[in-house]
């Protein structure tokens, strides 16, 4: 654990079969008015929604609705949210659905009371915010993002062609998050397959920096471990309740902060990824599978004792009489047929991308620093025209 | 992760070289009255007393003192505590110190104003507190029980032969706590090792339980991995950053609830550990070391899949053509090899313990329900004697 840091994670978790009772516990800690903020209207079907709205209902909650959250929420909904909280004097704004929703729920959290264009100031300038915050509670209905229980928040602006996430402090993270791990059974298996790989991406992401030696690492072995293991499950029999829940968890514990402690981290996937999600609006996780395999590919050869150990520690590669050049393509060779199995989608095209799409994908693709590699404009072409 | 729980820890951590700066941020979210615990003086000779005080007055604050905390904090000495922190109307307490500082200053924190017995009330009949809790903020100079970010707290009663932890509430749990790496290296080697095995300890009485699958499983898995290592390296080089660091890190979450979650845990090598404690007032961890192998091997037969399965994976083992008995005892047996290595005591006879007080050590030993196999009376006087 080299470097130093703090660390500070509040958000209280409800966690497994009947969770939503936990809901009775936080609301009467808030006033009367809250704003119900979901997607879709999925939640309407499965009968989340009338359970939730229930729940507030015997609480004695006024409840006004921001429906409608897309699964990349834009400026201009973000706008449409905040003008609703305002007139909702909102004491409480209450996501439920997934990581769009709540980092959508987080976005309007901070906008309320902001004077400058929200996002100006958090998403080009990335300033903090200086204003009161309204609190965010989550009820989760799909894993992946990890947004109950940190303080991001991706928006993308459609006009200028950006997709960019915010990781706010501790006083933006959720109050409170409901995982119950049967509310995400009703989700399509590309939805499910889809989260799966994003909290894959966010272990790897942290993961592949560094030659020190550190807690944080093998604790990721741990979660990718189980994470493999629970998917392989779930992909066959999407009701198994240990599968299901094993992954909720592993979600939210890959994105809270707890295991990017001691690291350096470039998040140099989810920047490729989010280029691809800006021009094509194709689904988070998806986007992050279809660039994952050239980009690993480029940077192996500048972190190969680390791509070797997670070959061996990871994915069983036995590395006796090997270089560490063949264990650690093996590896990822393993991780390859793996994501093909569980029906991740492992090209761009099929996402909706094109090859005259390559020098806006280019363009839009933030380099970071903190990784194995700085990427350069050339390796980012050669990783999108890899992906088509 | 089979069963429902919450999970709630706001503490903040300030980790790494310099990390008592952080105190400059906490002191002024309280009064000016500061309870500074400590325990028996060695904070003075290494300087780390000079640096607190410093800071506090830097800050404004009124120091009262309480020191002479010892190993085992005992009832009398709490009792003396919270007539310290009523004298000094104390806005904060401060606890300086390892484990057993921690654990004292949270049970004055719940007992300063409470009107019952706190011993009867917390350690007799497990009561939460009802009356106002005194925050608790440390500055860690030990590693091993996570008192620092929980709300475990280990007393010792005397004239009953009795140490009792209570598990308190995340209300209890300390507000902050300063964990700086270089502040355990003036540690001697014994002490050193003895809070190894306690984090140790502290993971596999979490481990072993269950025959579900349960990421926290794997967590735990990496965690070992992680400690086996950094320990190897700390016994032979005691100011080694990197590895002093991660295993600051690993004891913190071994015992902050999070690698809890989702398991029934019985605690039983505590318990056997503790009643040794209660009678010959040796090192916690110690106590636990020397009562590990015969109880894990009593047990194995009733958790056989699971102590083979942690012999491959934290102690590699191959387990080709091996049935899962013999896999599971070659586990045991590099684990007991490893216990030697980094110089352990592994019997209760080292520790001041003689067979006339075996009678005694079964007596004071409790029984606790969870893990693969709930001890008879029998079973604990055999543990007993052959640690002897």
């Amino acid at each position: 654990m080299l470097g130093n840091f703090t660390y500070c994670n509040p958000t209280k978790l409800y966690f497994g079969k009947n969770a939503l009772e936990g809901l009775k516990e936080e609301l009467p800690k808030y006033g009367k008015n809250v704003l119900l903020v979901y997607g879709g209207g999925s939640i309407k079907k499965n009968g989340i929604y009338d359970k939730v709205v229930a729940v507030l209902k015997e609480c004695g909650k006024q409840i006004f609705e921001d429906a409608g959250v897309m699964p990349n929420p834009t400026t201009d909904k973000l706008a449409e949210g905040v003008a609703r909280a305002r007139e909702a004097k909102a004491d409480l704004i209450l996501a439920v659905g997934g990581g769009s929703v709540c980092d959508y729920a987080k976005a309007v959290s901070v906008s309320v009371n902001c004077d400058e264009d929200p996002w100006d100031k958090y998403y080009i300038r990335f300033e903090e915010p200086t204003c009161e915050i309204v609190p965010v509670g989550c009820v989760l209905t799909m894993v992946g993002t990890g947004s109950e229980m940190n303080g991001g928040s991706v928006i993308t602006n459609r006009e200028q062609k950006l997709k960019i996430g915010h990781v706010f402090g501790e006083e933006v993270f959720p109050k409170f998050s409901v995982l119950d791990p049967e509310y995400t059974y009703t989700l399509p298996k590309y939805q499910m397959v889809s989260g799966i790989y994003d909290i894959m991406s966010h272990i790897l992401e942290q993961y592949f920096s560094g030659t020190d030696d550190n807690t944080s690492d093998y604790i990721m072995e741990g979660l990718l471990r189980s994470l493999i293991h629970s998917a392989n499950v779930a992909v066959k029999d999407s009701t198994n309740y240990e599968a299901r829940s094993n992954i909720m968890w592993t979600a939210t514990w890959a994105l809270n902060t707890f295991i990017a402690k001691g690291k350096d981290t470039d998040w140099e996937v989810h920047m490729l990824g989010q280029a691809v999600g800006a021009h094509t609006d194709a689904t988070h996780g998806m986007t992050l599978a279809a660039v994952s395999m050239p980009y690993y590919r480029l940077i192996m050869p500048y972190g190969l004792a680390k791509f070797a150990r997670y070959a061996v520690a990871v994915w069983g590669v036995d590395p006796a009489g090997k270089s560490q050049e063949t264990v650690a393509s093996e590896g990822l060779a393993k991780m390859e047929a793996w994501m093909k199995s569980i029906g991740l989608v492992m090209n761009i095209t099929d996402l909706g991308a094109a090859p005259e799409m390559i020098d806006g994908l280019v363009e839009s693709t933030l380099v970071m620093q903190g990784g194995y590699k700085v990427l350069t404009k050339e390796d980012i072409r050669n990783i999108f025209v890899q992906s088509l």
